[in-house]
């Protein structure tokens, strides 16, 4: 591999010849061959891409960097946010915890690109843009990393995560009103119980997700306030008046999102409260779409030994072994998914706790964990949607052998011969294995018209 | 033991003759002897002591119970509320996943309880008051025990737990005044930093207790939701038109809160989501205080080999070997709770995420972790408010001390000198173990005059 | 309450006049009023007071205790580990992280109550016996502590833990051997599949808790390591030369439990490691009991709409409202101490990572997490055996049935026919609702004569 | 994208014309567009290699497959060993939870790659060897995924894991030796104890290290049965007589590990104990490193503000903002790879006790976080040992700074004064700022003489 030699304030690197990294950037490479190489998301780096740009723009019109500057830094951060440049960060989460080197990685490339796109020769001649008195003017990795850890989260939240979870909800929803007419038996400790309608009993998993999705909206508002202005512990020092509101604008108007500069910077430095909140509500989701999902694995079992009310249609072979074999697979990669978030939960509370003083050096594990969890929920529920929940329909037969198998139906006499009486019907239709009718009757309790009259499952799902 | 008998539609049991408890609670206390006796927390019962009356209230106005049952019912479910029955609720939370238990326990004594009030004996003549068919009336264990579990939790919140975190909240926040022109180092890292004032390392304390506030506060809407009139699975069979939103203006009245009835019966019966909603928030609490927790234990380590930046008032003797160690055990109490708040988000998740088809039924060991936490943190806070944070001191020659040994004032000069040139000041004065000054000056980088101009602490953390 | 004035060395304090402790008794009740009053657990109580009395011989053998002070105090822990003294024992959990009070709790109620058996008037006197230089000679909180925790966890596990998890184990293996020629229909995804045994399944079972009953018993022998002798940071400083292996080897013999001075004092009292690792294999075993349990209630559902394959037996009426109902409400406890298990590991996890230096200070918030998993998984599996293992019966009925409907015997015929065929075989007969022997015959791919030869489920099961 | 259409039982699919893959690989690319492409661990694909190659090769012995499809089948085998064909596995972790579409794919590429060397075009003509009669023969995805999930959980432990922890134990070793002499103040609470030596200090990561390592070790017997021959559901239908024990014994000669036939196959396809169980010891290794890296960074914090008893290396420059800052980068590398691994624990528990029936379809996320955190502890204790661990030098003048200033030598007068008159030495000295020998002096509890003979710092750390 050719290299070329770059500089930082300790010395020295060889660093790839055809790479605009730098000296920090490849003493990172060197320090941390920790897991996958390039593990830091490129949601972080494009984030970083849009704060970099909007710094520049900012110093600018603050009068503390020159405009020529500016105009260079926009251009390569351009580049980065359109994913021209990605080829260019190879750094991997388990770095430091305040995510500097990804920073100086970020303003190393710009620094070098700058020089090329000013006509200059990687590595050759001095450069006019230096990575951190003009890249990182008025800057700190303590507060853009996690500026840059807001931005990425708020755009993948309302960007992916909120419209595809929404998405299964408005499915749900449909489905929910689809069978409003589907009566069947209910299930209570996985035992018969008194019946519901098919659309009653989805319409809880649609109100779940509304829950859920009010929980993850409200969160959006701690997420959208930025650290940047902040520098190294919150004071702001090397900034210039007026700098922390600007930058948060420019960053609005680039990104498209309401951003706004923190109300308190030392927090937003110290901790990382806002992405544990945030988390909280897309746990508090993964714990609702886990309940959702096995319902309807549980109600599409089978097809001849289980329960046997959902028809999920076949998206491929579901065994190697077992011919014609289906499985809910898209059942099986959702509440997979689930799974990994509830540990990312528990990762994010435990190094959102751990901050220390001015600042919390868990950031890239935190930020890590948080975008996978928020784009693996929004994927699978998008996948769900359309590969399982879209096709489902109900097994009318199936469905109306177990509605009228079921004692529970007894229930309905409470309100005429009392609790005790009912329970013996119950008893007597269980052990002879005979009909409730046949047991109610035969008990003397009422008669056959009776019967008919007050027990009649149809009558029993329309009180809400 | 003397006993007497009591009868359930499964037939005789004997139960201790001086309790007001039946067959089915008997059942209970020998089907389950797991952990301690009675572990089924009071706040429950007493919850169920305002909805049970609250029912019977609603029930006889809507015409379905005798008045003077209702009013029977109420009696003592008003001495349930008073804590005068506390006795005979002795059943554990490692029951039914639905509560029934709990709740037919209830009904248990509020039936015999009636019938001595009405003149009757206990275990004498035939009971007035059924008590599945009276004060059982337009209820089941699905709707009740979850009713039971949302004005419990509320409650708690509302009166305990947010007061105390908001005291201690008001507490940081007299301090972040009081102390804000003590300027000292910031650490980062762990590492000396730029300065801040002490001031400003509590607001971050403030704000975070601030967010964690605004997200409980936020999770009440869900959690004032009520099942009752859900019924068995949800469709509210056998409860009388009108009979949810009345029985729920009705508990609000009593208990003094806004509940409301909730709007999807479905969802409330079938999962727990306002549960893990708003012990989300209690974890992001918990998370919030440990980072303060923390905090307030380094500043205050030492006295004389740690940092050493803050006095805490000496509670107690500190060590029974090491005469004279006083150590900070507020901040101990409050972080041993925080890592139990933890653990009961993980146990609040996993059952959450385990209710299948019409019903959750992880219901008891759900409320339990929930008031657990809810208590625990409360009430640590409480203490750490009066016993530590009111009594905390800086230790202002401690602060100056460090304040004038640290290298990283040398920041104030990269608008003066660059980055690259500052950090060979740092560096000098490290290896050397000069000031900060002296390398400058000797470096020839700048003049004693300039040094003293550019490098001031206290206009160092003024930004902001 | 009437009061006497006890002496710390922080001065005078009023204590309760009829109990024994102390000063720093006193000031830890008042300073820590959290939670539940006397919530620090009563094993750990009587560990204390083998270790005081071990202590206490020990030091009188190595001339550093009077003989007859030694006396005194062991009579004194002979009562103690007797529960006569529960009384005098009110510290919660909620305290310094070093359990520093609990300790002190010990010494105080040693000393007075020693003074008492020596003849003197409470409160009244000279203490012949001291708290800290007698009842705590050679001692430390920071050794004695942790001492206690191995103690009170160790022997719960050896004498209540894994009996009863192990005769949960054998009452399935006695299931399992029953049940060997039970063929019925396999389900993998919640799917039909291949044939196996009632037997088979259950096997499954048994080599779980085998697996899980090795790792806890492997990780007895960490825990049989005792901190005592090492004071307050592990170099033994005020213990007499032998004293660390000479005191255990005095547990040992009072306990009749193999304890060992631990190998590396330092590590005992810096960190739990201990306890995470026993832990770390209860959580494993509630990882396995939740599928056990899990499957259970799946198997037994119905009885008419679910699965049905198992019966259970009736043990309480199951529903408030359904008459006739019955829950698996074994299998709803035990899966909800699983869940309270799996929290309880985050909470030690986090606090075991969380000690610094030479102290870890999450000390009582460990001992009583672990000791409520050991204690309820080891009294839900006895109550899960005997209420509802050793009852279960097969539904054999209903087994058959399912064996005879499904489709997945089609596999059988994919060494005569191969998989793409075969596959085409379940197909038709799922299609066309049909059997699978008139779609193979149907689509000439073999004869009625070797369909019956070559597809039958009790050949399909023997091959393990 | 030029393609070539692929049939599986469902039909055909268009896939790329220069892949292998067949029908089923490419339904679950369309299926599972979630998350990043390709992400299943290719660790898992050459375990998959292994077990084909064996599988065949066993086969072929036991009859049930002809000589030249094995040998086809082993050649392309070693072509997925040797990591040849990488670019024909594109799925992801988020598919069906029995792993079956990975052990298709893998079927699949053998499939078709045998075809090519076999002299045959891609694509076209009949293929000799066919993927599911062949390839997959005497296997069932529900018993070869869980073998590839052991093979490559086993081979990472052995050869990467456990060095690498082996290496950084090693390494803090050496630094205990080094250290045996350096008397230093011990911390407990955060507050100045009594004195011990840096070696000792060093000892406890020794020991706790050692733990973690025999955990780990223990856990590898589970992790050694291979579930290859159950088959579908256990039974080991389609498999040949002697099958299992013999692919096993292929397997461990392949892989050069000592893998056996797992005892109950039901047991090894149903639930993923062994994965919970080692990584419930990685799990360990995370808390106890956690605790390691946490003290090295407090001890060498500062430069000047902070404990500072400990000098890093400087790896690299710290700060973006704050010139000459150096940073405890790699324990920050470290602790936030163990929150990583504390929520896979959370994963893999959650998972793991999610299984149903004969078959656990949480398998791809649980092999994908067991493999993450296995891969991340060993790469960041390679890196934390080599780039701070060996070159980690004591800073003599601080800690002997620290240690003349303690207040804790106060209690080696215990044995001479008692612990209260001693508590009154040490309160004098803390109070007036003085020394301990002016305030013990002083109080005239004892002569300079005696003071200098009975505290001596160097006299309190030798007693262990």
């Amino acid at each position: 591999m050719k290299t070329r030699t770059e500089y930082d304030s300790m010395g020295g690197v060889e660093v790839p010849k055809d790479r605009y990294w730098g000296a920090q950037t490849q003493r990172s490479i060197e320090n941390f061959p920790i897991g996958e190489a390039a593990s830091m998301p490129l949601r972080v780096i494009r984030a970083f891409g849009v704060l970099k740009k909007a710094a520049a723009l900012t110093n600018c019109k603050l009068r503390v960097l020159d405009e020529k500057k500016a105009e260079l830094i926009s251009k390569v951060c351009d580049e980065i946010i359109d994913g021209k440049l990605d080829d260019h960060f190879p750094l991997v989460i388990w770095q430091t915890g305040s995510g500097t080197q990804t920073n100086m990685n970020v303003n190393e490339v710009v620094a070098n690109r700058s020089h090329v796109l000013d006509g200059g020769q990687l590595g050759e001649g001095e450069r006019w843009v230096h990575p951190n008195d003009d890249v990182n003017c008025s800057q700190s990795s303590n507060d853009t990393f996690p500026t840059a850890m807001h931005i990425a989260a708020y755009e993948l939240l309302v960007e992916e995560t909120i419209p595809k979870v929404r998405g299964l909800r408005d499915a749900l929803a449909v489905k929910s009103e689809e069978w409003s007419g589907v009566v069947k038996i209910g299930r209570t400790h996985w035992m018969d119980a008194t019946p519901l309608t098919l659309g009653q009993e989805f319409s809880a998993y649609v109100a779940q997700l509304d829950y859920g999705l009010k929980s993850l909206d409200r969160s959006l508002e701690h997420l959208s306030e930025l650290a940047l202005g902040g520098t190294a512990v919150g004071t702001g020092l090397n900034t210039p008046e007026g700098y922390a509101e600007a930058v948060a604008e420019k960053i609005s108007a680039l990104a498209g999102h309401p951003f706004k500069s923190a109300a308190n910077k030392f927090e937003a430095l110290a901790s990382h409260d806002a992405i544990v909140e945030s988390h909280g509500a897309l746990k508090q989701l993964a714990v609702s779409l886990t309940k959702i999902a096995n319902d309807i694995r549980l109600l599409a079992s089978g097809p001849r030994c289980g329960i046997g009310e959902l028809k999920l249609s076949a998206n491929e072979p579901g065994s190697s072994i077992m011919p014609g074999k289906v499985n809910p697979t898209q059942v099986e990669a959702l509440t997979m998914v689930c799974a990994q978030v509830l540990g990312n939960d528990t990762t994010i509370s435990f190094a959102g706790a751990s901050g220390q003083f001015e600042l919390n050096v868990y950031k890239p594990v935190m930020i890590h964990a948080f975008l996978q969890s928020a784009e693996l929920l929004g994927d699978a529920c998008a996948a769900f949607t359309e590969r399982c929940v879209v096709g489902m329909e109900p097994n009318r037969e199936r469905i109306e052998e177990h509605l009228s198998n079921s004692l529970m139906l007894v229930t309905a006499l409470n309100r005429h011969i009392g609790y005790d009486k009912a329970a013996e019907v119950a008893k007597k239709a269980y052990t002879e294995n005979i009909s409730l009718k046949d047991a109610a009757v035969g008990l003397k309790l009422l008669t056959d018209e009776q019967f008919d009259r007050w027990v009649r499952a149809e009558d029993m799902v329309g009180f809400i």
